[in-house]
């Protein structure tokens, strides 16, 4: 694969930077095998599979951490770091380092036992959320916990193990910084809901009142991917569960789900997953297999999925685009106009309980509320059977709702069944997509584009911007190399203010 | 996984017996995720995928190259084979000092190389078939014949290359031994058919004449699967242009392909693929990880997939429990009697020129065919470009037909983008299902069960006296605990004589 036209230059390199490429290489091919076992297992393997398939991913997760925590693998970091290299192979050396560091200390039993239990783990909640049975779940999760406390602890003996399993995720971008900008949400959010809730005009819900055919809501989904441009050759759309997306640049696969009353959940689930999708697909070719061709942190990758969701999804060119489409598929939908279809899927719902299916606002109240108990059972603030409780607690106080169920409450997300300290990038990304929408409208017509269906330059715009540095840069440059400032709140504030107070008729926005 | 119930006992061993379990259970499942990309590859994966897959099997073969070719794996071994051992600890002891030997004198390199070309070589066996053009194919076939007999050569520097690929998959049946079968097999097979071509009445062939929907046909073989026993929580059906078994005693997942104007090729194709599925998911759950838990060889697998096919799928029996369900998917078909529906299912097609399509009795001309042709060319007597020449005469040769395009001829089989030798077992399969047919109707009165649709006892027999070995016996010691002799061609021959003598009305058969 290095040597196709995109890869990066290492005529010059001295020779332990080839030793390591190679050895990057069999690295990410092996961790993209584990995601490809891991696609087939949450979209296509029959539920008695998993025993054999916890044993293969616990192998694989084995022979990664051997292959990375490997004297040479030192050795040769150690020479590159005081050697002359470009920026690219600089980038590579820093980011197999932060890998090798991170897990130097850690046993390999331990990388096994935690791959191994995740995947029980999962089976398990998947279990417990179709019976809204929490207890069952409770001793598998306390157990994960365990694990990863284990290994922050082997990482960073002293430090608080929160942190240190946030920077798996977030690396470049201090936990302290993130929760600064939560802050100014927190400001900025809670009175616009506020507001919208007692202050607000009641928005139409055209497409409720009305039983969805799953099969004609996944050829609506497959159509609107065809249409964005997501490339047969190199991915599927199939469903799961809980929607993802899954792959590398040759191979990107994306799932969504049906909610029988409200199409457009789905298909907003399929345009995110899809934004999700072009960053995979725009990662250079030529450097699969080392850091340059692999993409960023997960709140990189959330503004690629927000991007396409929010400013392009719930936008009113992309209803002018698109609602004729929708009348094809649904015709008892012919007589909604573009503003009551614009309206329809920016409609903001305090009542609902669901992450995944949340508003732009309300969104952001779900993570914070993970966000904080997260941090408490991690901790060892908070007990694992007290998360039903502490859950419905703070559902009341921040948004003045309690599920009725575990299912519709703390079981809701698959997340725990796997990490912890994994929800931060999902706001991040929703702030840095807005961040990224006002670069991109100072270089294109983005509305015209997208009232016209073309959406190729777009895509183009973030390859060029984002997508094709792969990991070149740390999260918190990257951000300024895309948009010309740091990361900062106020696009998104502005946005959401703008939007919502023509939207919602406010007053003094 | 050694923990479960049917596992064998290994409190006593020694040791660096519990090392090479160990080794042993990390080898089978970088293995077991290898065939779960494999089978990914040829069912979901899209198409520009292939490079990024390409680097992942290549990478998990020479990882496992190396968890094998071990100074401590051969040290255990040296250590174990002097040591007082189980019979099943034995086994396992032999087991993977044959995979040991095999592989510790080819390098690594070789083996990646050889893993990453099947690769691509099954991409370009597809377009070319795809587009009738062997040329497109031949360079790609080429390098794969260098590559494998540069693996032979390593095995056995002095050895006939041949026999040293032969072996990858009939270890314990002599090459010698088979071709034997082979004589008197054409002995007996050649005037059949003759004498069926000259002398037998003509067939019905009530299910042609008609165009059999691609949706309908898979719910056809959705049922019968189902009807088997097939059991929803271990496996799948899918449809692939080549049909395959793939999996373990956890999940064996199947799938088919259609022929627009006969629906029982699809039937068929799919109760051959059950019967491979059957073998695996018999296999003892306790064992996954060690060859007491994996199937035998080649010849054993085929043995049971050609079992359920021929001997419960096209006999009378079959015939009168299944035709009211295929007249229930195909009413058009419902004046057909289960006389002329047993005897359109044994038709017999000497002008048929595909492999997968052949019946009982030509099928091993098929083979024939390919064996010596494959024999030529990996032994250096016969140039690639040749093969379409010399395909396209022996066909004339031994069955009178020559096929117009190379689609239909030499580019028909997937094999060749894999590997040589390979064709043995698929005769040698016929032969002993033949034999294991005659034993288990000295246990069970097959005809009786079949008839009424209990499949159950059948399964469970083939378990008893198969399955659950693993690899506990050789080849040739399994046949005889199965079924209380050695290989032999007799009953093969007696049973396609007296059946084939009476559908098509002979004298003196």
């Amino acid at each position: 694969m290095s040597t196709a036209d995109d890869s990066h230059d290492t005529a010059d390199a001295p020779e332990a930077y080839h030793d390591l490429l190679e050895r990057s290489e069999k690295l990410s091919n092996v961790h993209m095998a584990s995601m490809a076992l891991g696609w087939d297992q949450r979209v296509m393997m029959p539920e008695g599979g998993t025993p054999a398939r916890a044993g293969q991913l616990s192998t694989l997760s084995g022979l990664s951490h051997d292959l990375l925590v490997d004297d040479d693998v030192g050795a040769w970091l150690d020479e590159l770091e005081s050697a002359e290299l470009t920026g690219e192979q600089a980038a590579v050396v820093r980011e197999l380092r932060r890998q090798y560091d991170r897990a130097a200390d850690i046993p390999a039993e331990l990388v096994e036992r935690v791959a191994s239990h995740q995947v029980e783990t999962q089976q398990v909640w998947q279990e417990a959320k179709a019976e809204d049975d929490f207890a069952h779940f409770a001793p598998n999760l306390e157990e994960l916990i365990d694990l990863h406390r284990e290994r922050a602890a082997a990482i960073e003996p002293d430090a608080n193990p929160y942190r240190v399993l946030y920077e798996d995720r977030l690396p470049y971008l201090p936990l302290e910084s993130v929760e600064g900008i939560f802050d100014e949400l927190r400001e900025g959010l809670v009175p616009l809901i506020e507001e919208i809730k007692t202050e607000g005009r009641e928005l139409p819900s055209v497409f409720r009142g009305h039983t969805y055919d799953e099969d004609d809501q996944m050829a609506l989904s497959q159509e609107v991917v065809d249409l964005l441009g997501y490339p047969e050759e190199h991915g599927r759309l199939d469903t799961a569960p809980h929607p993802f997306m899954s792959g590398n640049q040759f191979d990107a696969r994306i799932t969504t789900r049906f909610r029988e009353h409200d199409p457009t959940d789905a298909l907003m689930a399929t345009i995110h997953e899809f934004g999700h999708a072009t960053y995979q697909l725009g990662l250079p070719k030529g450097e699969y297999g080392n850091p340059l061709g692999e993409s960023l942190s997960s709140g990189v990758h959330e503004s690629q999925s927000r991007f396409w969701e929010n400013h392009v999804g719930r936008t009113k060119p992309f209803w002018e685009f698109f609602l004729p489409t929708m009348k094809e598929h649904f015709p008892h939908l012919e007589d909604v106009t573009v503003d009551e279809a614009y309206a329809a899927v920016n409609r903001i719902y305090p009542e609902n309980l669901i992450r995944v299916e949340a508003d732009e606002l309300t969104y952001h109240l779900h993570i914070i509320l993970r966000c904080e108990i997260d941090r408490a059972f991690v901790e060892g603030d908070l007990d694992v059977s007290e998360i039903p409780r502490v859950w419905n607690e703070k559902m009341d106080d921040y948004l003045g709702v309690v599920p009725e169920t575990d299912t519709d409450g703390c079981l809701q997300d698959t997340h725990w069944s796997a990490s912890f300290a994994a929800f931060q990038g999902y706001t991040v990304g929703s702030v840095l997509a807005a961040q990224l929408d006002a670069a991109i409208r100072d270089d294109l017509d983005v509305d015209g584009l997208v009232r016209e269906g073309e959406f190729e330059p777009i895509w183009e715009w973030m390859t060029e911007h984002v997508h094709r540095y792969g990991q070149r840069y740390p999260t918190e440059e990257l951000i300024e190399v895309a948009t010309g400032e740091p990361l900062t709140a106020d696009y998104f504030l502005d946005y959401v203010e703008a939007k919502y107070g023509e939207l919602y008729e406010l007053d003094g926005y």
